[in-house]
């Protein structure tokens, strides 16, 4: 919090101890201010005085990170968190959650990683696996605008977020892991109403019975049948996938690349190999990695060398320059919806030269382009190119169709 | 090759041209010893002038890295090559390849980046998906024996390369990536004859319609009926995967974990939900995260904190110590085949620590152990230690149990 820039905070606890700059009062009615935010992260069995204190002295939202309620068996000490909530008003995150953070407002009240501001929401019932995706942020370019876990969620819920992200300036895409949700019906209505505004990308873990008996131990809430929530999710405009992996993909496709307003997804490549591997992913996919137009084959024609392929993937050879990968792009973004720029670096090329071909191509025509540059020390000089200018990066081509067909 | 530490090498041209301090010769011929192996990089007219020399030479084997053969339509060049390799005895790889290396040699006649030495030995139809491998190879944690790309192979092939790998002691897997074969059922044969020594991990693209169109387009060579391929390859024991992405991670497995004999997995983790997660795969793999019995259970309950799951998945819950990972590994080992040791680190725990403890329980039993540690910065002390003692770990969950599915 102080990292944060924030300074009016207060240490409450029974001694009124401070610590550092921050000082200690007994009881949050004792700060004789407005406080817009209580972090109650005291043994469980204290959890209700503390809240009815923060009730008293008007706080608005309490976020509670204490464990120790039913997921351990202790029903009746979360059904008064519970009570306490609904007589005063206060709004409770939690309890048995890992906190918030807001990177608009440089607020982490949390114990997890900061990750990179982005445009990205996340929303996880998991702790644990909210913490690794912040964590992971970085490493994979992903950016994050709110994070949100709600552990037990006596009050604020998956349904309460949804609303309040659709309306967030900050946040363009939402991401949710789930593993049980409170009232299946409000929940649909509440992803209609969102993905009508913003894509929603969906975990929703408990797939398998195995999945499903662990989820039960570990939450305590029935997870329900996995097919329902498949189809349910997909008629309510929610794109469920099933690993985090996945997950940051499409996030980062929808953060950063327009609209993807049709299948027809050209392949621009400096390697046959590779190409053939993305394209492979087509009827997979649902995609159409269709043959260009003659007027286009001849437009390519007119500027590529002899011994380019003037097929879809357009394979610029391992001769490709910066000057061929922009104008191929442009060209056939002219009859294409979007398209993938795969490249493999030869050690001896500038890989950040023809991220930026990609980029002003991209720029250009203001159609939807994902790269994959391969690979390891080759393409270093690359990425930072592609992350400057927005052109989300996938390890493998097959990744990058992917995205795209799902964002289509 | 000189940073490999060979020094007796010649630069043959026709100007007698010496390069740095390896002196020039016109003719392979005038070098007047006895000649190891020829790197060809002439211009492709000059290729076959320069066989005839190397085979007059005596020269055993040579690698020809010039394109412009049959994959540019130059097919009478492609079989005056082919009739010089056979009616000499020279051996040839290639033309239109990136070359070989040999990391037990220090030998690396090829432009692609050195990876690291290790067990995995690479062969790739494709140059450039070839040279991609290598240089991702480090940043995966990918050993490399030897790699041969081969390219329009006039000469060695495939069935050539598998025979001489089923000897090579420095060869535990072979990766292989084809986008066709010379002769199917001599390739089946070859297949068959190499996993009852070794496994194998086949990328064979070309799946869909649009893949074989760019396959044909890129190597002239037919890519035959996807489905046929497929039932022939799982016949003669091949491990066929979709991705690079997979191949790294099922030859990590290989060359690190001992055999897999059976599908009873156990998933030991301190986070409920990642753990979830990778318990969801099983019936889709065909992996059972079975309960354990009685007997463990109650050998768990005797050291395990009361808030642990006594169940499969086996949640030590975020206070998992180096102690617990090793405790239940152990003890889970006893009557499962292969466990998965899932940790999401916290940013204020000692990663490595609980590294120490999981490779501990591996090296106690013996029996298969794949890590995930999750995410990014929490997790970079835990890395160094799981690559030292040869545990592969996965980024995420899911993928760690596909690997032990398709060992066991």
């Amino acid at each position: 919090m102080l990292a944060g820039g924030f300074r009016d905070i207060y240490a409450v606890n029974p001694k009124a101890q401070g610590v550092d700059e921050i000082p200690g009062v007994a009881a949050v009615t004792g700060i004789g201010r407005p406080v817009d935010l209580a972090v109650i992260a005291s043994p469980a069995a204290t959890v209700a005085a503390v809240l009815e204190d923060c009730a008293a002295a008007g706080v608005k939202v309490a976020v509670v990170i204490t464990a120790g309620f039913s997921e351990a068996g202790n029903v009746a000490g979360e059904e008064e968190i519970k009570r306490i909530a609904r007589g005063s008003g206060i709004r409770v995150v939690g309890p048995n959650c890992a906190g918030i953070l807001n990177t608009g407002y440089n607020l982490y009240p949390t114990l997890e990683v900061r990750p990179p501001a982005g445009h990205t929401a996340l929303i996880s019932q998991s702790g644990a696996l909210g913490g690794a995706v912040l964590a992971w942020a970085e490493e994979q370019g992903l950016g994050i605008s709110k994070f949100v876990s709600y552990g037990n969620r006596v009050d604020v819920d998956e349904v309460d977020l949804l609303a309040y992200l659709a309306d967030d300036p900050d946040t363009v895409v939402v991401a949710l892991y789930i593993e049980s949700v409170r009232d299946g019906r409000e929940f649909m209505r509440a992803v209609h109403a969102f993905t009508r505004r913003k894509p929603l990308v969906v975990i929703k873990s408990g797939r398998s019975r195995s999945g499903q008996r662990a989820t039960l131990s570990h939450t305590g809430s029935l997870a329900g049948a996995d097919a329902a929530y498949d189809a349910a999710l997909r008629q309510c405009g929610a794109i469920r996938v099933d690993t985090v992996e996945e997950m940051f993909d499409l996030c980062k496709g929808f953060a950063h690349v327009p609209p993807v307003r049709g299948r027809r997804i050209a392949i621009v490549t400096n390697s046959g190999g590779p190409g053939v591997m993305a394209a492979d992913w087509d009827e997979k996919l649902g995609i159409d990695v269709a043959e260009p137009s003659p007027a286009l084959r001849e437009k390519l024609a007119s500027f590529l060398p002899a011994h380019c392929a003037l097929r879809n993937p357009f394979d610029l050879t391992v001769e490709g320059t910066e000057d061929g990968y922009r104008r191929t792009l442009e060209a056939v973004l002219t009859e294409y919806d979007a398209a993938l720029a795969l490249n493999v670096n030869t050690p001896y090329l500038d890989s950040a030269a023809l991220a930026r071909g990609i980029c002003d191509a991209a720029d250009a025509t203001g159609k939807p382009v994902v790269a994959t540059f391969m690979a390891g020390s080759t393409v270093v000089d690359a990425l930072p190119v592609l992350k400057a200018r927005g052109i989300p990066n996938y390890a493998i081509g097959e990744r990058g169709v992917t995205v795209l067909a799902r964002m289509a």
